[in-house]
């Protein structure tokens, strides 16, 4: 989160509609593709200029025009010109930062979310900004680098299979939406995983490094919590939406993966209550271990230190002590001794002080 | 929670509307009950066959087709296809996922929540998602299992005791949510007796263990609340809902679940708060039972580290140590000694430091 | 707030509107007066059977029928019958574990609400549900024993102090509402004493029976909170209603109950508050004297172990220790354990360890 | 806040609207003043009797009765029987254990609301409950006792200074408003010092004498609370009010006040926050001295601890122990010692443990 | 916070609307700046004398008045006087005390906010009142100090870059509220930068001086929180208004400032939340090292008491003590010792105890 705002300074002072790209560059270089498709035909290309896509523009056809790396800005640019999209949509879309939200500009909607997957490698949660344009029979989206979870969809266009080709561009604006939301599960899945984890290292040997755990789980649910609760609002807005855009046999649809983000954040919630309960389990574990050796050591130094006492009694150097000379003295001290030792940690057995 | 997030990401990739079930298989076969009742009628039979209960759509009487088992999707997908179902709600019956909810599909409602029982062996809460359809003059019910809360709403259509023969098919369901209400009172009821025993534990005897009873008290009331709190709006809408579906009559029951609903809810509320004050009592009373033991194993040190000074003191080697010459002088020494033991003692007694 | 939940588990299974006493049954018979007035007559009577005060109803007077004891649910049930109440207000009138509650039932408004008061013998607040039915020219109360706060209504109608007579139902209704709202205020007087009290001794003395008192103190806040917070949305809900039960001149005297009861809420909440606050002093107060304790104990023994080094080193055997021979060594050696002794009391006191 | 609930039960079983003073008596006698004024003519004068100002109403001035004294409820209740004000509004004005609010009685409208003040001998918030009655042309103030932040206002009359006299009765009591609310300024800053001197306490030299000053902070930001808060709402109403009694051109001045009342309560809270961050620092900082002082504690224990073990050893008596035959073994071994006790300083030095 | 409370009693007791500069004075004069511009013409000038800049009055151009320095207020009132300004807005321009507000007179808008910048030298937070009011064709900025983020506003106008020359005042307002919410960004990042370094000594090596960081953080939350959320308000009801000041085509890039003021908003509450943890961890991690400490001191103590008292038998003076006159009778002691300590040694490390 700290480091989500660290760059947003570069666009400091330019005038609004400027397109400045705001985030870490993470594709070389812009890769566009278009899907058209109808009823009865569908064609599936790679454009190597962005010139070959403004043909889509009102074709009779159903375009999907996906842009993979925004850092160019002179592309989006060109595109935004194309295709009537407002300045300040596209200093949103070269933006990373945005927070998920959906704004009507009568002839499109745009909408902003975050797509969310893990790094294989680290466990670590990555997130990636996806911008979509609805537009009529349009969809535009960007994202910050190749590779997405939209892959399923084009599969499905691919062999006709589900209603994806008889359906509007609103049904596949859904369905982008709705792979996004459900890759959000999979998140969900590993991070109730990572918690089971940390749960049972935190009751069988807390240290120092299941805290910074706790601490790792406690941001990761601040940053799923902060790119993913906005979007409630966005599905309920679209959800509602009396655009012309959205036909009304989508808006089932759209409830649908509302549903799915109210659950995803609700468990987003419950998790974070977890987590919080690991803070005072780890902290009231660390607590009784420290509290059970000390204890130990008190109990030893406590019965010690009265045998120590009698022992110096008789190391004292008067003339006229008459338990010296006693014959059995030596035995009867050490017995007495061993009995107060014992009666000690009887005591303490019997009320359960170790 | 963590376990009801794992095996979502199977449907992950398939177009929406396909069905998958996701949850534990709970039972062998799908098991399917047909009452079918009008005023002065009544029948009731087990159908071997899904396509046995096809006759019972719109064919005068009021029907309650009960479907017991929810893996084999064929068999939904049938039944939906028949009594005209949306695919999104075929999806939703064989998730068991979902969190409660209520959809207007306009020729039907379609209600999903959580019934909540005990394991009896183990005294754990167990959860069971029911799924209703509230047709014309229908009503269908999806459990994961047999066995239910259901039966004494079936035993009052054989003796035709209560009003429930007389009225429609919403009063049905209504009879139905009322009997799942009803039964999260006998959860609380079991939960309250849970608290008092881990209530007074913690008061005589804490123990680690009763911390992990604590958590697992409190895991449970994020569980129910999840469970139980979204019924709320399910009811508050289904009471307010201007479908043709439920009449003006039925209205007034449906308050008096939603009632319910919100004593339940308010119940848990003050059932987290009584757990999460268990939880300051069980830290606060185990602080204090180790502070107790530091103090008295401390009060006996510092008796005794000052009596063996004395000690030491004569038993040093000095050639012209008077004292040590002087006849009565050890048993001086030692009365001197007791004195300060008992002043001391005299002093943190008074002090109420043991 | 548990025993609350025990036994309502009675009546699950049977159909709605079913009559079964919920609750602690209070008293022994149902009692039954009446009081019937006008502009210019008054009556009062107990009647010994139910069916004589059928009479009562719609006979161009106003009356107040007041039941005392629910449990004989059949004199509920003629009653009802009789005066056409709904039998869910029938079953909801012998549950004694409703939250407080408005439902318009058209001809006539059902309130529920909680009467509270103080169990002189043991300092215990008590609880008696009261239920109201407002009709035209009519008002019906229930109460779970005999014995109400009611009494110096009455009064007013045998004295025809006040404007009581003046007013129709509407106003009575009003009347036994701000009555029992009033009680609230000696509870919250009492509340406030008791809180005073345990603060006192939490100053003072902190013992683990003083943590009870404060746990005890959440509770009966939680209690309180419960059983009347709700109330204020009865009253927001009884001055908005548009129903023509209720007359513009009494609407004023409802928002003045309702501004009562908000009065009670906010105190309720700012004693959570103290409460809260007390728990957190506890604490603290507990943990400095165990402090304060230790400290001393610690510095008692930090001033006498390096004595005793002193000592132990003359204590050693060695043949040749110039020390021992020199004649006033021991009285040397006993001054320079008195000047470290000191040296270390100044020092602790200095820097304020004890 | 436990005081301000004492007295309340004086009032209970009475009927509605019977004036009965509850509160403190704060003044000997009731003193009535009269400003009557209009664009030309300023009149004031203090009347003996309270009939002197029957003839201010409706006499084509605008008039302000200001009441010091409200326990003379005779006199409020013939004040209210001529300016005809509802028996509810006099129970109100003489019961000063009101909440803030605003009531519009058509005819007028009556606020009711704190002036706060300090007590300059003891730093004490004091508390004043002051009523206004705003009519036509017309504005009544009661007060629990003479001296008030008024005074400025009166000036302005006097003086024709501001537009006071050119202004209706609705300026005039947006004035009276405006000057208790201008009073909170005052209370604030005290506090902001109070919490200020607080906060270098809590750093230097943390007592328990401390704690009881933030829990002293604590209440009162409580008290501020519950008295101020409720006042937004009072303000918000007046401002959006359609009450003829108020013109267009006061409602800007009263959103002015609404504002300051905003800015009062926002303060409050930050305070809230700050006094809750000092018990934080409070308990830490109590926490790390007492860390601090059994460390070094603990440390000259360790350090002579194995010291003392050493002469021990040497203070062993057996016969054949070769060391203590050795000439310089006594100073090589106190040598040895010197070596242990600087080795275990100068490593829990290194180690930063004191 | 509490600085900001301690001037404001200067007003206390004056006519509304009358002018006293509360507030720090931040500059020896007051500097007034013009810029004056239509579609292809543009003049900038400094005015010396306020009379210079009455012609920009409503004389076809758009003008923006920019005034560095409130507290000559005579300045502030010759303008209000000439352009029409409410006594109230006035007396809030020269009040530095206000929160973030909107106000809508009619013919003009005035806005108050919070410029937010860093002081170089000392890393603090610092804060300056900026209003504006926005009329037809006409624009007033009031700082409290010259030296602003406007400057590239001033660089678009002359090199008549970006929009700004095509749009009306309305837009000029916008961007000047865009600069003033961009500079929050770089706050945020400092923040950020701030709270890594701190999250870092927490680790790794916590002291009081660290807390003294986190409680500043906390503190600089709660004014960043105070100065900026009430904006969010500010924005939402620009964007909406209704005022024929701004027309449709700002209202998006209203909309796009009040998206980046929630983006802020929700930063600084991540910020507020990561700074709790930072203090959780900031107690965690002292405990920890104290119980370290004290539990390597115990051990060592408690090692040598039993030792000690081993030594302590045999410097008993008994006459008959056999094993005194055996031969090797003190090194076999010496080598019980020996392993009487390396037990425990070993047993404590495998417990882990150290």
């Amino acid at each position: 989160m700290i480091r989500s705002l660290k760059k947003n300074s570069k666009a400091k002072g330019l005038p609004p509609g400027t397109l400045v790209h705001v985030g870490e560059k993470k594709t070389d270089k812009t890769r566009i593709t278009v899907i058209a498709y109808g009823q009865n035909n569908f064609e599936e290309k790679e454009v190597k200029n962005i010139e070959e896509c403004f043909p889509y523009k009102d074709n009779g056809h159903i375009s999907w025009i996906n842009v993979d790396g925004i850092h160019q800005t002179e592309v989006i640019e060109k595109l935004g010109k194309q295709f009537g999209l407002h300045p300040l949509v596209l200093e949103d879309i070269v933006n990373t930062e945005q927070r998920p939200k959906m704004e009507d500009y009568g002839d499109y909607l745009y909408i902003v979310l975050k797509m969310i997957y893990l790094n294989n490698q680290a466990d670590l949660i990555m997130s990636e900004q996806v911008s979509l344009v609805l537009g009529k029979d349009l969809v535009i989206s960007f994202q910050e680098r190749a590779g997405d979870v939209f892959e399923p969809i084009r599969e499905r266009f691919r062999t006709a299979k589900g209603r994806i080709r008889q359906f509007g561009a609103d049904y596949l604006a859904y369905a982008l939406l709705d792979a996004i939301v459900d890759g959000y599960f999979a998140i969900l899945e590993k991070t109730g995983e990572r918690i089971e984890v940390v749960e049972q290292k935190v009751a069988v040997d807390p240290k120092p490094k299941t805290l910074q755990l706790i601490h790792q789980l406690k941001s990761d649910m601040v940053f799923l919590r902060k790119s993913i609760w906005p979007l409630r609002e966005v599905l309920c807005g679209l959800q509602r939406n009396e655009s012309s855009l959205i036909q009304g046999s989508t808006a089932v649809y759209l409830r649908d993966v509302y549903d799915h983000t109210i659950r995803v954040a609700e468990s987003i919630e419950s998790y974070r209550e977890m987590v919080s309960g690991l803070l005072d389990i780890y902290l009231s574990s660390v607590s009784n271990r420290m509290n059970e050796v000390m204890k130990v050591l008190t109990v030893i130094a406590t019965i010690f230190i009265p045998l120590t006492f009698v022992a110096g009694i008789y190391g004292m150097n008067f003339k006229y002590m008459p338990e010296l000379e006693w014959h059995w003295a030596y035995f009867a001290v050490l017995g007495v001794m061993a009995v107060i030792g014992l009666v000690m940690v009887y005591y303490f057995r019997k009320k359960k002080w170790f």
